[in-house]
């Protein structure tokens, strides 16, 4: 085992979008876990859109990093040492970890895995937190009927591909928006009854129109920007809309400006809804439960985007914004067995 | 009895704020009421913003008028005639019927109103449609706890100023915007904490952080504009917000632009719902009762902005626009009883 650990903490604030002096990759000596702790080697590194959220300094919903702070997120990784009853050098666990090859962490705040029972990438997908976002974020905040019209924009993302296919499993009309003709591809081969490519698209508007000519009665929302002003134009009454993201607005500079959508909101008389999947908490085993099944029969389907070495982190991560990724945006830190 | 009438029918649909041309006063013969019908004497006539919504041609939650037709609004009126079994010159009934001096109309479609139990212009305001709006929008959009912190633009309107004592009788701190001195002073009458004259404060949103320094966890909008945007800034986690009208935007020519607040809705998982009190139509009844009560033990108090004459009905409802109604702006177009 290496002597060094090498991890990303955060070297300033950006303004705007990251730069490189915003990602700081540090080596500093590999930690010896205490008692109660163990020893994780990172395999898969998780990067997402709400990270952008905590490298500013503001509060936001979740707690913003301090600089020279170890930058975190979701792992899957293989225990190294334990110091920890009920955890043993070579399983597997997930958890908020850090960007970082290696890290030292209470034995109790990881779970451990099962590599036989799913591949340990689908971890931080499917079956992880992008899948219970999509889980609950679709079948509780926007609530749809059989028969509804789904709109999804990243459609072809972690989250939102989980989305198109839990509406299509609950017999919805799917459309969903993505940038490039390979995404569009992908949600057609998922289920999505129509695929609309943002980036070649001049009006958004007619687009949806044709792709839903009854109205939009969900609106699931991983974006902001341009495509979502569309789509409440086109909402029908007593329409849902779920706000999972905004990712068009996260490296805004200052408070961004657009079409006023209040007027909308009340004369359609729609519901429109900002979630964090964490206050789903209590109820991620029964989520964990159905995806699982979903996925062991075939109903849902997952790709993945895996960008090799940590010191390529920071590119995955800026990838999200340019949306280069398909389906879940992953790092692999190492091999899954050494 | 007059033999003609006068009423007033849409002489042209308004590009922006509507204008005299807007406002036909026509004369016609009266009518005879036929079988099952009823000759109704308008005693008084409701203005109310939602009407301008229904000047445009375009379909929204309330159905457009057409040109040439007869404006129509909520009346209080007595019976003149009537060939309706149930109802008997001589009585008080209140329904959708016209701006006009005389109605005839099916007698089914009209309810019996008892003068004894309650002034005939409450039913029109804290009995009628805008009290049912308080009600259920503060109630069940708004859904306040005690200890919340409930801020209502347009409170000192109809509904605004019922909305700000029923968030009282339910343990709320209340901020209330309203537009001059006068106002700000009935609002601390009726029990507001705070009355915030918008037409003289400079930075809403310092004095919204003074008056409501623990923040906002309910918002009943009645106006929409740049107080909704300070509102959304001073938003809690888990804050709803309950869209009663937009009265900023109803003149607008084009779309109106301002600050996005999708990213506020995620970033407070907030809920904004448009609601429309007639999807609460079955429990009218309920609420009226209660607001029966409460008005009767002096818990809600009310006031009523009267103007006299039909003529000057169109310069009633445009000074909706211009805030210069205190309470329930109404018409008064004949005596209560002749």
């Amino acid at each position: 085992m290496s002597e060094t650990n090498r991890r990303y903490v955060l070297g300033a604030r950006p303004e705007g979008v990251p730069g490189p002096e915003t990602f700081e990759l540090e080596s500093v000596p590999l930690e010896e876990p205490e008692s109660g702790d163990i020893l994780v080697r990172t395999v898969y590194l998780s990067v997402d859109p709400y990270m952008r959220d905590r490298m500013d300094a503001s509060e936001s919903y979740a707690d913003p990093w301090e600089l020279g702070d170890p930058m975190r997120g979701a792992v899957v990784g293989q225990v190294a040492k334990s110091n920890y009853d009920g955890l043993e050098a070579g399983e597997y666990v997930t958890g908020e970890l850090e960007w970082a090859e290696y890290a030292v962490v209470d034995g109790g705040s990881v779970h451990k895995i099962d590599p036989e029972l799913a591949p340990l990438s689908t971890y931080l997908g499917v079956l992880g937190m992008p899948g219970q976002t999509a889980y609950f974020g679709l079948l509780e905040e926007g609530r749809p009927r059989a028969g509804d019209t789904v709109v999804v924009s990243g459609a072809a993302g972690a989250v939102g591909s989980t989305v198109v296919q839990i509406a299509k499993l609950n017999g919805c009309r799917v459309v969903g928006f993505a940038g490039s003709d390979t995404k569009v591809e992908f949600l057609e081969e998922i289920g999505a009854d129509v695929g609309i490519n943002y980036k070649t698209t001049d009006d958004y508007r007619d687009a949806l129109k044709e792709a839903a000519p009854g109205g939009v009665d969900v609106y699931f929302d991983n974006v902001g920007g341009p495509i979502t002003d569309a789509v409440f134009t086109q909402l029908n009454t007593d329409a849902r809309v779920a706000i999972c993201g905004q990712i068009a607005h996260y490296n805004a500079e200052s408070v961004p400006t657009g079409p006023r959508k209040l007027p909308q909101i009340l004369t359609k008389r729609a519901s429109v809804s900002g979630f964090i999947v964490s206050d789903y908490a209590p109820r991620f085993g029964q989520a964990t439960e159905q995806l699982g099944q979903w996925v062991g029969e075939g109903s849902i389907t997952y790709r993945e985007t895996i960008t090799q070495g940590i010191e390529n982190a920071p590119d995955a991560f800026m990838g999200l914004f340019e949306g280069e990724n398909i389906g879940k945006q992953l790092v692999q830190v190492s091999d899954e067995s050494l």
